[in-house]
């Protein structure tokens, strides 16, 4: 896991030399505009299809929605699919409930698209496209260099359809090298402080809630903590009642809207007692017994740096706990669910 | 609390009584057939929302997706949505993120209809339609009866639109009559064996992924419990690696597919020592130190009982752990969040 989160520099900044393959599929898109998207994944590429959704929304103008895989695998659901886009997200491409859902959808009439690390998989061959997110093998059952690299495959996808040109993330894989760099304090001081911590709630708001997602995720499977993820609205509408002076509250605040929207959160949380380390570029300017600041982006890319210290941070306190990230117990890297 | 829980059976019955107003709307809907059907919610209602979703997708054969209102109320997303059908679900009618988001989808070509406890209220103003739940005014912060009467309109909205006449509830009030009365010992226990509980996971598959939602927010809005709901798939995709000795387990199993589908996963649970509280018309034939039975309906109307208990254990354990359901600390009963 260490070796694999000390990748992700190098395999951002080998994605972006490969943009043109992801912009010939996104001219395959272009020519046949969908009308709605829709979005299939679990695990972390749920929370990376989430940031996909928001994308899709804000930048696209398409409304979109997550599958509930279930609807097909279970119940057999027969939906209209005409002018829309299935985009599926698997590192592997083998889960047979996204392979299921992926060839039902194109039964139906939908594009599909796979979005994975294994060209060769089940999921890329039913699938009419493919974007291969490059990460190489990945070993480590949490899901790190994977993670990242569907974050900005996913971007650079959408960025195309709409005509760009991967501006805002020209310089990701220096930039996620200097956050992995300047982090180095306060990951160690957050492994400090939370390595007997027992409830701890990720929060943040816009896009940024898939980095709430995915660093509770991480937490549960590395670290086995009772963690959840709220976005900052949702947490005011009834779970704030359950945070207290034992509650650990970890906030991605960066620059931007999803952010500013934090403030008011993290005034909710603070009053009542909560220990909070906030994580993002907006980080200093929001209170936190913790900051760990991240470098500034463009508010649609920031996903993809914030999570690098959410990563260390999972990664040290399994160790310290006495855990071992690479294989937790009762966990394989390919789940087999229907 | 107490009272408002008792009252479900009666607002069932009586919300049946006029399901003729439903059903206008419902034929307003199918004079101009949507092509994707968004769901906009917070809270309890989000849970309402979802079960929706799948009523949408497996009964309609619509696709349909999940509203993130912040792609709207923080990044101005301008989505096209002619063709789309925007179901907005809020108790109070008063929440401003969804007056927004929905007042937003009308001015871009969307059908809107509000599904409300507050015929008054700001929202149903600004949508096209309004379906009232007409549950009566809820005192208690934490909802109930607006809970289950949401959920039997929208599914009574939904059967309508396919020309169905409420066929599967036509006993719904009583049968939540019964249900009440039948899990006195049960609830019992259950407030019993886990008033120290301090990790507690709720899980379900299928429609009733809705109420393991709703338990989690349930014990975490009275009770304070550190809860997270998944579904059953998804948590056997890494969370489970969490759960050990220390952890219950609250499982919704209702005769069908998805509480058979919660085998697999209860297994899982069990082999790492969780201790295990299984809730639905399946939960006999299950695995669980407390089971709680259900009267056994259609697998998609299963959800409107199957929470009737997971409110009274909310509500014992709140009791037992010296907290006031009617007035959790730091809620109000309607969240002003953007």
């Amino acid at each position: 896991m260490t070796a694999e989160i000390a990748e992700q520099p190098d395999i951002l900044s080998g994605l972006l030399e490969q943009r043109a393959a992801i912009a010939e599929v996104a001219r395959a898109i272009a020519r046949r505009p969908p009308r709605f998207v829709l979005l299939a994944a679990r695990g972390s590429s749920d929370h990376a299809a989430l940031y996909a959704k928001y994308l899709i929304e804000v930048l696209l103008g398409l409304p979109s929605g997550l599958v509930s895989a279930s609807t097909t695998t279970l119940y057999g659901a027969e939906p209209d699919l005409r002018d829309v886009l299935l985009l599926s997200v698997s590192q592997s491409g083998g889960s047979p409930d996204l392979v299921e859902v992926t060839e039902a959808a194109g039964r139906r009439g939908a594009r599909t698209i796979a979005v994975t690390n294994t060209p060769s998989s089940p999921l890329c061959s039913v699938a009419e496209l493919a974007v291969d997110i490059r990460a190489g093998t990945e070993h480590a059952v949490a899901a790190t260099k994977t993670y990242t690299a569907t974050l900005l495959a996913l971007y650079l996808l959408v960025d195309a359809v709409r005509g760009g040109e991967g501006r805002e993330v020209h310089a990701i894989g220096e930039l996620a090298r200097r956050t992995l760099e300047g982090t180095d304090s306060g990951v160690a001081r957050a492994v400090d402080r939370y390595r007997f911590a027992s409830r701890v709630i990720a929060a943040a708001r816009g896009y940024s809630y898939a980095t709430a997602l995915e660093a509770s995720l991480k937490l549960a499977e590395t670290s086995y903590l009772a963690t959840r993820a709220y976005s900052g609205a949702d947490l005011l509408h009834g779970p704030v009642a359950a945070i207290d002076e034992e509650t650990a509250v970890l906030a991605v605040t960066s620059a931007g809207k999803g952010g500013a929207a934090m403030r008011e959160v993290l005034g909710a949380v603070s009053e009542r007692g909560a220990d909070v380390l906030t994580i993002g570029s907006a980080a200093a300017g929001m209170p936190g017994a913790v900051r760990i600041d991240v470098p500034e982006t463009a508010e649609e890319v920031a996903p993809i740096l914030e999570v690098l210290p959410v990563q260390r941070i999972a990664l040290g306190l399994a160790l310290a706990r006495g855990g071992d990230p690479d294989a937790p117990r009762g966990l394989r890297k390919v789940t087999k669910t229907r």
